[in-house]
């Protein structure tokens, strides 16, 4: 458990070196070191620069780890591919527990003696390595944050229950904004570019027995241990829902792949078979990621595959009874005790079935009825409900009616809503509230049938979350 | 060419009465007059009500049409099903030149046969009649809106290209709102409703020959007349684009039409097939039918299926390669000349291939070489640059690069740039500059596709959008 415990202590160190540290602040390590104090990271902080003329951010600084006299948690390495070695040797020396290579320079490059060179120290000091070639780490609790980049163009997530692996520097970057614009919440980020020692493994590993994870979403290019894999995302998604999407699904797409992490993308059947055979939910698209995630993050799992539409627009309504067919659910049959209860709840003018159109006139009240009606059904898993604010009925109330609803169901519940600056802004504060919201019946479906799926996986522990 | 005449009038009115005209605020009617009061309508307006008392929102008002003592281009109906059918007489016996009925309680609830009476009156006198159970219509450039929503709650799309008919008003009011907020612009909106007399038929008719309109987006449920369909749609995508997309594709979804609009939905295999042969282009979710409208109305025609991707992150190039080929399109191969021009501007950590992935500290001068070689050879036909705004190179330069690049060129180029708050900017930047914005490679490569689809098409006189 060597790389288990030493990842550990990389996620929650009390002392953090940075390698590379600088007061330019056009250096990479600059920001990393700004990162930590902007974040308010609690623990020793210790500039490293061979430079160093005493103080870096207005704190004493080391020429090197050996001369800081304590062991070190964590080491965060910014300085060229060809010092890293040696660098590696003083972080061993001196007891560094972990350590992350942000620097580039090695196998992407056609330096793969270079990067083996890395790996070994690893193991012969016995501390993890997380790069090269990556962004590293997030941990939302701990308040860690190597993401070199100017941090006043991505809006931070809140903390929450998803954590996201990816190989890919530029995709995790654009899924931490994203994540944060959509308002769900992410507890660990690792951005692990080359892989010379942690890997997938070592990750999914790691992410399966960290109790702030709820849901793991990874982006992955190639995978360097397969079989360890398969058998490492079996247990995860046992444990917690495991959505991944792979780069390089095509023969072209894989050509890519070579060229960007040097890994071998292997084929789209075999990935997909060796998805379903360990339960990971496959995503097919960056916004397919983040539906998924988002529904996982703030939903129970359903007890099968029958959706209740409730909508105040017929014809999204009929794109929506389309979607839900296309991704693979079905609508569900309402009981007769539903039907009664609309029946007197509804006005004449709504047909009472399913997609409910509850007409554009629809205020928060006929809603709340709506959602009573079908939630309490038994013959529905799961609800779609969309909302559009364009209607003369809908208004804030609207929104606070399905946020109140949520809070007493133990069914998911979905809302679509799309439009411009009013209906954004209704969206918000559904999210705010933890409603997943999504802007088109297709996108919701996907996500739903996602959510099923997973829930009619054997063996899986995770009920969802909890209300 | 009763309709087609009449139904220009109905666009393009000297003079309009608003049949249910009130001072209630909450009356459909006012809605209406205050609609075309707000927009700055400049023709004559005649607020009617049978309980007129002289004035309504300050203007002289009658009891009837028959009172005003000249002839109406446009009367817009907003009172009581079963009062409709005499207003109409009324308005047949005044030389009404065109009608819109918006007020539901006909078809839609069973009664047909009230709904039979109203397309009887419009023969009998010679107008068109558009509706009833609909939103009816809005021309950006005459300034007429028939909305009868809270405006407040939709953004207001500028002026532009794209005209868009929709049976469903629901889905017709947040399109209006989404393609506001989207950016890009609109010509014509149509909501037909329950098509008692104008249908799908006469509105392309319209929307083939009207010269504001570039291109033409539809959401049909069922068409009435299927031959007389199919050839206008054969002439009119000879003409321009027409993007349609069916509600009830499937089994499920045919049954939810038959209780929304009464119409007969068809089966998806039937209308898919019709839809290829008249080369209409066939958008398959509401995301699709945005996505494509916008690059219809902002790029030119592609001369082939050659696809170059330029991208400041790698990760994303390779989901990007994937999904070109998922598309149904390929990717370029770099001529000699485009690769001896990057081999000088690139920096050496740049492969050159495609994905072009220029790295994630490209600026504005790097972009701006990448698209002058990649666009400037012959083997390429459209370009996916994607601008990831989270990397420290990128950032309103990068945006302005794109920008003037668009101006410059004959061949279609998409941006992929996704995040939250300062991505949103930058994007709207770009969008505001015409240049056509998607959140993931997914949706721009579909956008591209569809593009090429149309291009494809034999006959078309349409070259795209010219520079």
């Amino acid at each position: 458990m060597r790389k288990y415990e030493s990842f550990k202590l990389m996620m929650d160190p009390k002392s953090v070196a940075v390698i590379g540290a600088s007061d330019n602040p056009k250096k990479v390590g600059h920001i990393i070191l700004q990162n930590f104090i902007d974040m308010g990271y609690s623990g020793r902080l210790y500039p490293i620069n061979i430079n160093s003329t005493g103080t870096i951010a207005g704190k004493k600084s080391y020429g090197s780890v050996k001369e800081i006299g304590e062991s070190v948690d964590f080491a965060v390495v910014a300085i060229p591919a060809q010092a890293v070695p040696g660098v590696l040797d003083e972080c061993g020396k001196a007891g560094v527990k972990s350590v992350l290579v942000v620097s580039g320079g090695f196998a992407e490059v056609g330096e793969a003696k270079l990067q083996e060179q890395l790996a070994g120290k690893a193991r012969k000091y016995g501390f993890a390595l997380l790069g090269p070639n990556c962004l590293g780490v997030v941990n939302m609790r701990t308040k860690i944050n190597t993401m070199f980049l100017p941090m006043y163009k991505l809006d931070t997530p809140k903390p929450g229950g998803v954590s996201f692996a990816s190989q890919s520097g530029a995709i995790g970057s654009t899924v931490m904004d994203l994540v944060a614009s959509e308002g769900f919440g992410i507890a660990k980020f690792i951005s692990y570019g080359n892989a010379a020692d942690l890997d997938e493994v070592d990750i999914l590993e790691y992410l399966m027995r960290d109790e702030d994870t709820r849901v793991i979403i990874f982006y992955i290019e190639g995978v360097k241990r397969g079989r360890e894999f398969l058998e490492a995302a079996k247990r995860a998604t046992r444990i917690k829902p495991v959505v991944m999407i792979k780069g390089g699904m095509t023969e072209a797409g894989a050509g890519a792949v070579r060229s960007h992490t040097a890994s071998l993308a292997g084929s789209y059947q075999a990935y997909e078979a060796a998805f379903k055979q360990a339960g990971i939910v496959q995503a097919d698209s960056l916004d397919d990621l983040l539906n998924f995630a988002k529904i996982f993050e703030t939903e129970p799992l359903p007890k099968g595959d029958s959706v209740a539409v409730i909508t105040n627009g017929g014809g999204t309504g009929v794109l929506a009874t389309d979607a839900v067919y296309l991704s693979g659910l079905k609508m569900a049959e309402l009981g007769k005790k539903a039907c009664g209860s609309l029946r007197k709840s509804m006005p004449p003018i709504v047909n009472i079935r399913l997609p409910l159109d509850i007409a554009g006139d629809a205020d928060d009240k006929r809603f709340e009825a709506a959602l009573q009606a079908v939630g309490g059904d038994p013959n529905v898993d799961m609800i779609m409900a969309i909302a559009l604010f364009q209607t003369p009925g809908a208004d804030e109330s609207v929104a606070a009616s399905l946020i109140n609803y949520k809070s007493g169901t133990g069914k998911p519940l979905v809302v679509v809503s799309c439009g411009g600056a009013y209906t954004q802004r209704q969206r918000k504060t559904m999210e705010d509230a933890g409603l997943p919201v999504y802007p088109s019946p297709d996108q919701a479906a996907r996500a739903m049938a996602a959510l099923f799926k997973y829930s009619a996986s054997k063996g899986a522990k995770w009920k969802g979350r909890t209300k």
